[in-house]
């Protein structure tokens, strides 16, 4: 994958509108040997009028095989070839508090965990608790201050927060202490390499003093930190593409990656698909992009729950109409993975793909938004890091390439 | 291609078992304008079964619109991109009959032919003699000695046989002897670069000898040598892609190309799959992937025979029910090519491609295995080189990519 070196001479600009709207974990499988997937179960009235009209295919999201997590899924669908642009977990997470990150910037990941007497794991969500009793507890970490280091403490969501380490001479190349496993105590931070040591110390320093501030706690009286990471300067996506583009998330990692390549990333109320849909309207005018993402979807299919997740495909298909009154010039529904409710985790199968563009796309018999569809679609089987481009074409905002 | 550097992070192991099963030429195609393929004719319940409970595709072994050789063919299945990690015809034949192969040694495959008076070749194969008549010949080279360097002869099957040279100083930069027509005499052997000159002396000196040696026999009087080649230093399969890996295979080619990657290969007595499917069974705890090859679909492919092909394609169906109570966690059926008999040789079309994993496999409303059913499967049209990543997730053998 280039730097979309061939793209940049080809962009023109106009007033078309595209939406990528995002259905985490959207490709499915059947629960058994046969019959519908998560998709094909749900009654979708207007993606089935938009596939109609429009035409499908099914993306790869990272490489054949491959399963990819949240940061690098979605970086392939903004362009980002993911083998080639990496992204730590520790960034993505600071980015989606808004938790600037400098140059020379260590961050990384959080939960809070719940230990027995002995320091072993019991739990390593401290029971999931909220994020309303999770803030007097970072607020006590955030006082936390360890010599020759600044250290900031950041909430994310129910029992995860982030850490960002400012100095001299930090490095991220440091081994999670989250075992991912219960009944094991919390690994120390280790170094992968000599000049990580020095971070190592600091961090287990910073640890140790955690236990101490939580230790009264019930659930939360333990930490564990993963994917320590630095600023991974993605080249800006609006740049790329001569686009201005805005996120619109309800979950901190999905404005964190987008954050990540330079969009903005709207604050807004509510979390239905609906109020994502109203808050692109108030700023239709100020945008050419808008990234729009749906998070349950995946959380139903890790949940393991099938009709969960058709439940939610359906909230999106009701919720529809308010985005197509916008008048997008093309609008794209996918997903950055597939998550099948079967496997309760994300996966490497294809992922359905939705091209509706009403002046450009050509569409292809398909009457139907899910798995077979999309197969048969007229866009074929394609890297999910190729939909920018399809994107563009079908805006009319490619020029011809040669003569 | 890469070497496979994404996933080597993501391996892990469990308890599962793959079998790549490769019908050697498996493609076909009508032998008039429309009508069924050798696969599509063949009466295959067993793999249609399969077919509707796994997900079909079709593979391009090497790049659109090459025709492959076994060789190159095997390697792209292996995870080998044929257009990098190139292998001599020696190399492979040489590995096939379990000759060792140091660095610095050249080896070729070589024919026994059938020359006239005036030392044109009538037969190329010099009427296909058997391998218990080529057997004496075969010792009859092995007595000739050239100063200078080590020479080793092998038999391979029929009229092929194996040599060996060890020395110093040696080149592969040969040209072939054989001319690939009759009517004309073989071609010395001929260096393509200086530093072969002396290799070609050498052997052209045995080859006079080896004239002198069979002067006498009625159809192998000459030889033919082509292939020259080296060890190609393969990366190892089995670290790869951290499987323990065994080939099953009657012919001796395939046996060479899956030594040439490291993989075991599994001594068995007969020849039929049932034979072969049995011998997998015998061994089955002490490996993780199971490489079984069945060459008669190309052998009859390569003679015109399109029912001879679909026949041996049923008796593969009739002993897959012994496999399948071995309860592999992934089964591939696929070719290594296309072999058509209407073609008489191997071809470039894609390749039929089933993949049956009962519990990860995402069905694709296709319920025939067969090249038209294998173009609408919904892993779609893909290299072959992408085979083994896809076995891998689909044995649960791959953590998440990144966060």
């Amino acid at each position: 994958m280039n730097d979309w070196a061939y793209l940049r001479p080809l962009l023109k600009s106009n007033q078309s509108k595209i939406v990528l709207l995002v259905l985490d974990g959207l490709g499915g499988m059947p629960m058994g040997p046969a019959g519908p997937t998560e998709l094909e179960y749900a009654n979708t009235p207007v993606m089935d009028a938009l596939a109609a009209d429009g035409t499908l295919g099914q993306t790869i999201p990272v490489a054949p095989g491959i399963a990819p997590g949240s940061g690098p899924a979605h970086l392939a669908l903004f362009g980002y070839d993911p083998l080639r642009y990496t992204v730590g977990r520790g960034a993505l997470a600071a980015a989606g508090v808004g938790l600037d990150l400098r140059p020379g910037d260590v961050v990384a990941r959080g939960n809070f965990a719940t230990l027995d007497e002995e320091g072993r794991i019991v739990d390593r969500r401290a029971g999931r608790i909220s994020t309303e009793e999770a803030a007097p507890l970072v607020e006590r970490l955030a006082q936390i201050q360890i010599p020759g280091v600044e250290i900031t403490v950041r909430p994310v969501r129910e029992y995860r927060f982030v850490i960002r380490l400012r100095g001299e001479n930090l490095s991220p190349d440091l081994e999670d202490t989250d075992p991912q496993q219960t009944g094991v105590p919390p690994k120390p931070v280790q170094a992968r390499s000599p000049e990580a040591e020095a971070t190592a110390r600091l961090l287990n320093q910073w640890i140790a003093a955690a236990r101490e501030a939580l230790a009264d706690h019930p659930k939360a009286n333990g930490v564990l930190l993963r994917g320590f990471s630095t600023d991974p300067q993605l080249p800006r996506f609006g740049d790329w593409f001569g686009l201005r583009a805005v996120a619109i998330a309800v979950y901190p990692m999905y404005k964190g990656v987008a954050r990540l390549v330079g969009m903005d990333v709207l604050d807004f109320e509510g979390d239905t698909p609906a109020d994502e849909f109203a808050a692109a309207g108030r700023v239709w005018n100020d945008y050419d992009f808008f990234f729009i993402h749906i998070k349950k979807t995946d959380s139903k299919g890790e949940d393991g729950d099938f009709y969960g997740k058709a439940k939610v495909i359906e909230q999106v298909d009701q919720a529809l109409p308010a985005l197509l009154k916008l008048e997008p010039k093309v609008l794209i529904i996918t997903g950055d993975h597939s998550t099948p409710a079967r496997l309760r985790s994300h996966s490497w199968h294809p992922v359905p793909f939705l091209l509706w563009a009403p002046d450009t796309a050509r569409s292809d018999n398909q009457y139907r938004f899910g798995e077979n569809a999309c197969v048969q679609g007229g866009l074929g089987t394609f890297p999910a890091v190729q939909t920018m481009p399809l994107a563009l074409a079908h805006a009319q905002r490619l020029k011809k390439f040669g003569a």
